[in-house]
């Protein structure tokens, strides 16, 4: 395969030669990762001719001048002849890359156009990585909000909590293209299409579950809330300290509105604790769970071991208690992968020119993506594989849809 | 064509569809510009397989974390493995798109489009439009700044004078790769290329000629610079009130620096004063120069009237006084076109990584440029069309090896 993708521009004689999996030069067999890497996954292509002065004079100068002017005279024209409205910026400042935490902008790229290319690939998008080289709020939403003129859509990527949340809010504030922070809303859409359908399997209801989120960054506390919006009935959320509960001193203002909403029942402790007699588990912390604790969940629960790469439990030890086990491996069943949502999300959201992303978007998106494998349900099918066909479009037309029902649409 | 470049996600029903030159809904039959327009002109595409699961966890999670690794422990890897060292982000604010002047950001994207794919079809460059909503000096040169960890380059685009020129040199300041202001350098080095070959054809030299320049915006002053720099006898630019000279009290500070080191002669007094005897004159103003006005210019004279769509002066009457006459139009002879420059110079900066753009590799290219067509010289061939396919693999070889003789290249 290496031979494939090296790169013209970079060639192969490059000074850098990698071919140990540290980076730097050995005299070890190449690395499969760093040879696909090499000269990065992407690049930009011309969707019109540019063979003659003929074509010149059409795609570019004199003849552009004529659609300058016609969306300088109707704004919303941007939409129907640039690529604005297909276009999505991957917006990240590197501050927490995977499990690999603070990076910075430059290391986190590799991640940035991976998320370019899935963009492409599951949804038909095209996404542009932009990595900045800012942490502050303020800059952030400043800098995001002076290049949304170019793009259709604005996906937050790896920023660290709880900066996330305001930089997203901030951003759905002032723009009117959709803002998505994907570790948020893309893990809670997919776990909750999961949870749908693990419910289903079982003949349960949502409303009579309560569950535990271990992690209360990013990814748990969207999971809590669109768990809420759907009906649960009732979720806590722990952090390194245990439950998050209104009685604690120690809650920084996102985990103390957490407090508010979350944790009907009042418990506080450790997440041991908290597990005693819960239907279901999830686990967004990158920690672990001792079995002895998953073994007190009460009977038929739910274990979404979502942690990369060691789930917080590991599958088999769980099924020895749980009904139904997911992670966030695709080397086991039920994988939770953010891939199954945000492209459909994105496309259907362009397609209709959404001017955001609203909660009932997200809903409709986990309800399609459930729908796919609703008449293939298994305790090792509750959500389908990313490479299954009919995922992305189903998302995209239950997006769109929804846009619409919502008021959002502006097409 | 029309049928070609449909874009499958905009879709040939759109409640947008334009049939008049104008963008409005109309009976006339389909405006090839807009047909092409559609959906806009470019797209991102993948290099790397992602076709099962074994190709996500090359390209994606887990075996990103690898390269992700790598660049932290050893920042200058970013170059290697991801598309940084190939990518230019086309940089605008909207203020003087062609000759629309200040239309803003949105209806700027159909020429940073252009720009992006005629980087890619003559330079094998990658290029992403940024078109910002901002106008004011420092934001944008700060926005640029956080932008910068994304892009091995930057192509400032249509940012009105005399604002683009602090903008370039702060730029360049903070920055350590290329930024390039294309309408001050790339038509600089296309138009010395031409009057060098103008002077081999007919066997004068550099320094023997007075030339006077009509217009002081980006392009004037950038020629101004280029032509001392390759050793002129002397230059004159002239604004809206005449020769630009220490004398004046109008002048901004751009100007008041301009005065300083051109017009040796010390000429004063209007455009026509100033084009008696001279030897070269050099249109950028969009203005026009009445013939009785190049009647009075030095035999042998070499007029480039660059103005667009409409000449300075008609080539046609131009011929009756001048050896050698160019415009910026592709149906006459002698188009003095930036793509000659720009996708090369920013090719072969990349190829060695350059830091910066240096007068010495502009006039690399230009000389470069220039020798494509010193065996077929004549009065109508004094530079190669945008078409030919010498031009580019020429200025970018010329430009990574001045990139290396003058010290910044960092491969």
């Amino acid at each position: 395969m290496a031979a494939e993708i090296v790169n013209p521009r970079t060639g192969t004689d490059s000074a850098h030669a990698v071919n140990g999996a540290d980076g730097t030069e050995g005299a070890f067999p190449i690395d499969p990762v760093f040879a696909l890497h090499r000269g990065g996954k992407m690049e930009v292509t011309s969707t019109v001719p540019v063979r003659d002065a003929d074509d010149l004079s059409l795609a570019y100068t004199p003849g552009v001048a004529e659609v300058c002017t016609a969306i300088a005279n109707k704004p919303e024209l941007v939409h129907d002849y640039t690529w604005k409205s297909q276009v999505v910026a991957v917006v990240t400042d590197g501050t927490a890359v995977l499990g690999l935490g603070d990076i910075g902008p430059e290391a986190s790229l590799p991640v940035m156009e991976g998320k370019a290319i899935l963009f492409k690939q599951f949804g038909g998008v095209d996404a542009v990585p932009i990595a900045l080289a800012c942490t502050d709020v303020d800059e952030i939403v400043e800098t995001v909000v002076r290049l949304a003129p170019s793009f259709g859509g604005v996906n937050l990527e790896d920023i660290s909590a709880p900066r996330c949340f305001e930089i997203e809010n901030r951003l759905k504030e002032r723009l009117d293209i959709p803002v998505f922070h994907d570790d948020q809303h893309g893990t809670a859409v997919v776990t909750l299409a999961a949870l749908r359908n693990s419910c289903t399997l079982t003949g349960r209801s949502l409303g009579d579950l309560r569950a535990v989120i271990s992690g209360a960054g990013a990814a748990g506390v969207a999971i809590a809330k669109i768990l809420i919006e759907a009906g649960i009935g009732d979720v806590a959320v722990t952090d390194r300290k245990g439950v998050v509960h209104a009685g604690r001193d120690d809650l920084n203002p996102v985990k103390r509105e957490l407090a508010s909403y979350t944790n009907k029942a009042g418990l506080s402790g450790s997440l041991e604790d908290a597990l005693d007699g819960a239907d279901v588990f999830i686990g967004v912390s990158g920690g672990t769970v001792p079995e002895s604790a998953v073994a007190t969940m009460a009977a038929g629960a739910f274990v979404f071991a979502m942690a990369n790469p060691t789930p917080e439990i590991h599958p088999e030890v769980a099924h020895k208690y749980a009904a139904v086990v997911a992670t966030g491996r695709s080397d086991f069943p039920n994988q939770i992968n953010n891939v199954l949502a945000f492209p459909g999300i994105f496309a259907g959201a362009l397609q209709v020119r959404a001017s955001a992303i609203t909660e009932g978007m997200k809903i409709a998106a986990a309800e399609a993506l459930a729908a796919v494998v609703a008449d293939e349900l298994s305790a090792d099918r509750v959500i389908p594989s990313p490479f299954d066909p009919r995922v992305a479009p189903a998302v995209t037309a239950a997006v769109a849809a929804a846009a619409r029902a919502e008021g959002v649409a502006r097409r």
